[in-house]
């Protein structure tokens, strides 16, 4: 593929010798280019590049890989590479499209205009569209797609085709052809190859298989992903409370879906908004990051209260304050490993309440034992810095301490999150560390004060 | 689905039950309850019961069920699962597992009982898996299955209908009928549905689409993730230097892959070493998170000799001991911070060198416009908490260049690992939390032996 070299060659260099190109060459030559490239790619570009050369180029595409365009950009992106498009020209864009990628874009829009780009569709698009809109986008409803193909039981496999053929244009990437009854339940499946390999004497009923998987429309999204990912299929139906047919998830929503929430799962864990994109302006990332850096200032400051506490011993042997630091990192660092790997286990359905107890003694029985390795280690580390042996053994002991007090708190603090059912991953690393902070700062300051006769 | 309601109930309680169930029924009644579940809900209870039971269910279930549950079970439990099965059954089994899922089996298998059961192989098979187990397990090669259907671009979609139907045995979950060429070469592909739509006299060389994507076999897994998510696909041919078709790769492999970079990332971050899971030994998950904690008392320590070189300021005015952790903790915060917006945005293929010098920009401006927020705040409450309004401004200043250390830490160590080749994610916490701490300590302290005529 010419074009698919030529786009990496835009994408290394940045993009503006190709803004040049727009502005610079003639509608044929852009186009000619155009055809040469995914749309993926021309997503990618269009993504990039200044307001008037996106006009430009979403002007010179035609409707049906602008749509294929506007489905394929971020999310974050859509609302602006839709401005691009001239407004004659949106009525049939958004025609193209799956209703789902409708539904997505226009849940993101101000009220008003999503309002005047549902008027301008045909009236059973738009209906399907609002009956989207309608549903929570995390939802399995928000996930959806009307496009399917379905049949009735009583059909020939022969009628079925003929049925499907029909309906085949407007749903793309079809592996299963869904059976319903007339009052419009899911009553199972075939997949779609059964159409060429069986005879088309053949019943859809006879051929079918009953024992499907099937979502309820009101599922939570991270379910979803569970169920594609545990039973390794490639769609979904989606059923109301009856059992009708609403739709089909398809999994290549599913795979954005996953990666969202890894992003979630991750930003959560730094502290950071989970709205937050790496194109943000300096400005709103201010903003966004500010809350969770005045919760960090107000922890820290209980940290900090427990060290207030103990002056009169700091006073009496500064060192004591060098050695401070080194009992919060090391506690903290371990507190996250806890974290993460409980974190982790919840959000891949690996943990649950039924494993929560063996999880808990295996964290704090290896907490303890990497607390007891680092402790001696500090101990002789604080013996040969500073020649007396009682304060490496305070710094040991305080360091195991802090050792079993973060393998507690960074796995019971996630499982407690998710018992209240709060999100675990909320449990960022700003609380855990706060526990080993105070623990630490406590017990390290408290027995200095308690042996500091042996220690001055 | 009775089954599955039978499942849930499964997984609330613990497996106890079901162990006693196992051992104290007929093998009629274990062979019934077994028919009620899925494959993927079987591989869920066999990962969790215990030796005894795990065999006795294993040697219960024909070995085409067996084989889809050892596909299902998650990589860390395959070899205990492989386990169980009786040595006389296991050849079965074997041949009813795509090639792909035998060869990611035996890739964790000592060599020696991966040759026992290559050997057991018919050759042709054998042969197969033998080519895959050639390739890195993270490629486009370790990821592929030998299984597809493909025909030449000569035949009618009649007698392409034909060939396909004796490959489609082999093959599940076909989407795509590649073509190739008399030497192998792969010349495109047509989606499976124009078998039923188009008329069966055309010739496969006029359906056939000539623009395709394809991966090359030694691509790496992240590569084609990305391929995956960026142009919705859900399978991919995969290639030789020559072109010639050797396999494709399935997108619900692709998700796992998906899953598994996430979890990497997010290891990564929090210190854990990528090769732990949650059902890691106490021991085992202590000998892998001790390394990680070394490297932090290492790094503890350089900050702790910070410290040390202010003894003499601390001991004229110890409530600076008091505030050293605020310092620490909240530049630590907005270093992770930038550090996760960075290190996703890497891994999304979002941030690229081209807008790198932006990013960085954004995160310096944004981290100390913070930094002058939360350095107001730590200025009044240390005035407040200490009465001298110097105290105030020091601290301050400290937070305000912290914060700028922090942005511009969290934002160059993950690009200078990319350009270095380096997993930037291995640019964990630890690491930038050092820099923060270092110069929060620093500078605040620096400063305090400054104004110390000021501030006492």
């Amino acid at each position: 593929m010419p074009g698919q070299s030529l786009f990496l060659k835009l994408v290394e260099k940045d993009l503006s010798e190709f803004e040049e190109f727009l502005h610079h060459s003639s509608d044929k030559d852009v186009r000619q280019l155009l055809t040469e490239l995914h749309s993926a790619d021309v997503a990618d570009i269009v993504e990039r590049i200044d307001e008037d050369s996106r006009s430009r180029l979403m002007s010179l595409l035609d409707s049906v890989r602008a749509a294929e365009v506007l489905s394929l950009v971020e999310e974050y992106h859509q609302a602006d590479i839709l401005e691009a498009i001239p407004e004659d020209k949106l009525p049939e864009v958004v025609e193209e499209m799956d209703s789902d990628d409708v539904a997505d874009i226009l849940d993101d829009l101000p009220t008003e205009e999503a309002e005047e780009i549902l008027d301008a569709m045909p009236k059973e698009d738009s209906d399907e569209v609002r009956q989207l809109l309608s549903y929570d986008e995390e939802s399995a409803g928000g996930l959806m797609q009307k496009e399917l193909v379905k049949v009735t039981p009583d059909l020939s496999l022969a009628q079925a085709a003929e049925v499907v053929r029909g309906q085949a244009d407007e749903a793309s990437d079809i592996q299963n052809v869904y059976v319903v009854n007339e009052q419009g339940l899911l009553k199972g499946f075939f997949p779609m190859q059964k159409l060429i390999f069986e005879s088309p004497q053949k019943k859809v009923s006879e051929v079918m298989n009953e024992n499907f998987f099937s979502a309820p429309v009101d599922l939570d999204q991270e379910k979803v992903a569970e169920m594609f990912r545990k039973y390794d299929i490639l769609s979904l139906p989606v059923v109301d409370k009856r059992g009708t047919l609403l739709g089909r998830i398809m999994v290549d929503d599913i795979v954005d879906v996953i990666q969202e929430e890894a992003s979630e799962d991750i930003y959560r864990l730094g502290g950071v908004d989970t709205e937050e994109h790496i194109s943000d302006s300096p400005f709103r990332s201010m903003r966004l990051r500010l809350p969770w850096l005045l919760v960090n200032l107000m922890t820290a400051m209980l940290a900090a209260s427990v060290v207030g506490l103990f002056k009169e011993t700091i006073q009496r042997l500064v060192i004591l304050a060098v050695f401070m630091p080194i009992v919060a990192s090391v506690g903290g660092n371990a507190g996250t490993q806890s974290l993460v790997v409980i974190t982790r286990g919840i959000a891949l359905g690996e943990l649950e309440f039924g494993n929560a107890k063996k999880a808990l003694f295996k964290e704090v029985v290896s907490g303890v034992l990497n607390g007891i390795l680092i402790g001696l280690i500090i101990a002789i580390v604080g013996f040969f810095w500073v020649g007396n042996p009682v304060l490496g053994y305070v710094l040991g002991l305080a360091m195991i301490c802090n050792m079993f007090v973060a393998a507690l708190a960074g796995t019971a603090i996630p499982l407690i999150l998710k018992w209240v059912k709060v999100d675990p991953a909320l449990a960022s690393g700003v609380i855990v560390t706060t526990f080993t902070d105070m623990t630490g700062f406590f017990v390290f300051l408290g027995l200095a004060t308690i042996f500091m006769s042996y220690l001055i």
